[in-house]
């Protein structure tokens, strides 16, 4: 069992089993973290490793939607990495899942290129200098790139991948332009794309985008996934990612 | 009045007056034009230019849905070209739309350097070597890139642009990642982009893109097209496109 403090809360990830402990105050994981672990579970993996894991939201959920037999994941904030850390233990884990506190520009040297076939990442989406900034410290590391930047994790990710191991990655539309062409600058090629919207009638407000380091070029689109359907309900796809494998 | 040869069709294009000329047999003007057109009109111009013309349907579109003074059309392909001519002719548009026969490679030669703020492209999709070529030549060249490529699109664009004008283009998404590093490449700064679907369930093959000649930064995405709605008909966005201004 883990310890879990008066300042946090246990959440039931609705899988059959899985619990995470987060604070009660604090950086919540979102639907982005759910539509990225869904994405990403459709390469089969021997080794995959969640870059900026936070609380450990994506090793979680790989866990349950895939036969990963290791999974790693790293954060640089040592408060949240120690939640990561006692879920991971909670859920009995400990086997399939290594939660590292580190600097995801220190992940080459920690793990050596080439390691893993999969890598995923939820990254701070907003760069430095543009948005309002939230002033807790834990808040703003999460949701801005002061510690790591998207150049940083693509090229990062290039060097941990093996050659044909795939990069998954959630992040705003308005960043498209930079993330092909980062992608591209370092060798992953893009391969698939799937926007997210609100709804039918609204843009798109978050995009999963699969590439393949020394990929060839082909490109694939897949239907936009609508949170709510017409009725303002979570739409039925919502509804299958969230509840069922 | 222009002449009709008994090949062609004249073809109303339901803006109350405005018709064009189209082979019976070969390629004719598609949905793509149409949204391009009705994409592009957002931004005031006093001079555009529309690369790779063909029949001229985007200057013709352009024509009603715009105040602009004076819309060039280049078109590489003779008869096409004077099918174009004597649609802008039957049209009565000769002061305010010019079509000009000729290579778009030649384009900064003809018309010189920063000579337009706006510029529009419906490009051939497919590159060489990549799916199966139709065996009409005119067809194959409307499609394929055997006469131009993206790359020589882009940076012709850049170079006719004035600094801060638009470059409005329609493309396949499966390209998106070539056409977002060729613009910032080539210096034109990726603004808008708005993706069509055949309906909310299906995946986007067509792309709306908007890029600003030394733009800053800042990338904004529209609700996608659905061209179909949930009972198979045309929708409202579709018909408020083709019918009204």
């Amino acid at each position: 069992m883990s310890n879990i403090y008066s300042d946090e809360q246990l959440c039931d990830l609705q899988t059959g089993g899985l619990f995470i402990i987060q604070k009660n105050k604090g950086f919540k994981f979102g639907i982005d973290a759910v539509l990225l672990s869904d994405f990403a579970k459709s390469q089969k993996s021997k080794c995959t490793l969640d870059l900026c894991t936070g609380t450990g939201i994506v090793p979680l959920l790989l866990s349950d939607k895939t036969n990963t037999p290791k999974i790693y994941g790293i954060e640089i904030q040592k408060d949240i990495c120690d939640m990561a850390k006692r879920s991971v233990t909670y859920n009995n884990l400990d086997e399939r899942i290594t939660i590292t506190e580190g600097d995801v520009k220190d992940a080459v040297s920690m793990f050596g290129k080439g390691t893993f076939d999969k890598i995923t990442c939820n990254p701070p989406y907003t760069e430095v200098g543009r948005g309002i900034k939230n002033s807790a410290d834990t808040l703003l590391i999460s949701r801005h790139e002061i510690l790591v930047t998207l150049e940083d994790i693509i090229r990062i990710t290039s060097e941990l991948l093996v050659p044909q191991g795939g990069f998954f990655m959630v992040h705003r539309p308005s960043r498209i332009a930079d993330i092909m062409c980062l992608m591209r600058q370092y060798g992953i090629e893009p391969k698939t794309i799937r926007f997210v919207s609100p709804d039918a009638n609204k843009a798109p407000n978050l995009v999963l985008v699969h590439g393949v380091k020394n990929g060839g070029k082909e490109l694939k689109f897949l239907p936009n996934i609508f949170v709510y359907d017409t009725n303002g309900e979570y739409s039925s796809e919502i509804n299958k990612i969230y509840n069922r494998r």
